[in-house]
């Protein structure tokens, strides 16, 4: 059980995915041990896929120490593959925190930042080559809903995040502290990470 | 099925639960069908109860046209409840639309502006009584994942607006659209309105 209260950063780019974000964040941000930092290359709003805007309240210039980082997935990854400030940060602050987490596509991000090389990790199924392409140094596992391999943490699409996070919760927290969350949220979780209904689809798109 | 695009207003207030909207908001959000709008009493940054802050980009005073209402739960209904402007928005835009939906104690806020009266309603299980309590003339529904009378959906705690979500979607626009957004957010629905696995938690709080 960990006493001291974590800080996990919020990791935002434009056009992001709603859910991958806001399904960890709701699960962390429910525990008195977790503060949530929101975090994007420059400060102020930064909008979503799907319209609504967050608020980044640091750059990657003035963020705080952080324990945790959750790095979200969505259309707005593929222009973020060729952003060196955000690969920057990532390379950089990866290496002082408990756990790097990213949902969806957010992996694909992490193994061009070379992050996953040498290490297992999972991604979004219907668009799993995004992240495959990205480094063919990492043991990409295509069922599961997400993979642990040490600090690096990375989920399948979009809801497989909430169940990440309470994944990690249960490992920094006790089990108890995530069931706890389940209650208070309503939630139905998926608690084992190799339960993966959507491998089915993998590389098959949004088209189907 | 519905051929004419649809506005749905989301709409903020300070210390909203995060996943009560985002939930639901992933699953609108990725259909062609639907427009997602910001909306809060003044426009501009809106904190959550976790929180992040999200953008409201229209005020009650300039929102457009709505088609749907979703209205969150979160620490911030308490004050709310006396909070005329929100109550009169409610009033006045819940009659124009397809479905005024909340989430969790977001159907406090329905009631209190004796918008369920006469009408079968639900709310976030652990503090069901915060609705109750704002009208004797709902037929309040304990056991129930979301409820749909008529125009009005209301939602269980948090996660259970995802699952009313796409109970809605699969009304307007058809099953199999439901079933495309489970598929492309990796989401495992619980369809059925009357699975309620967390009744048996009915106003203990969240402190067990």
């Amino acid at each position: 059980m960990s006493e001291q209260k974590l800080t996990l950063g919020a990791i935002f780019y434009e056009n992001f995915e709603l859910l991958d974000m806001y399904g960890p964040l709701e699960m962390f941000g429910i525990l008195d041990q977790v503060d949530l930092v929101t975090v994007a290359e420059k400060a102020g709003p930064v909008k979503s896929t799907q319209g609504p805007k967050t608020v980044a309240d640091y750059s990657f210039a003035n963020c705080p120490p952080l324990d945790l980082i959750l790095l979200p997935g969505g259309i707005g990854t593929i222009p973020e593959l060729n952003n060196e400030a955000m690969l920057n940060f990532l390379r950089e602050r990866s290496t002082s925190v408990k756990y790097t987490m990213s949902v969806c596509t957010g992996s694909a991000l992490l193994a061009k930042a070379g992050l996953l090389d040498g290490r297992k990790a999972t991604s979004n199924k219907l668009y799993f080559s995004l992240a495959t392409m990205q480094s063919d140094k990492v043991d990409w596992v295509e069922e599961a809903r997400w993979v642990v391999d040490g600090p690096m943490v990375t989920a399948s699409g979009v809801s497989a995040g909430t169940d990440m996070a309470l994944g990690v919760i249960a490992e920094l927290f006790g089990q108890e502290k995530a069931e706890w969350a389940c209650m208070v949220s309503e939630y139905e979780w998926n608690s084992d990470a190799n339960h993966d209904p959507f491998v089915k689809y993998l590389n098959k798109g949004g088209n189907l």
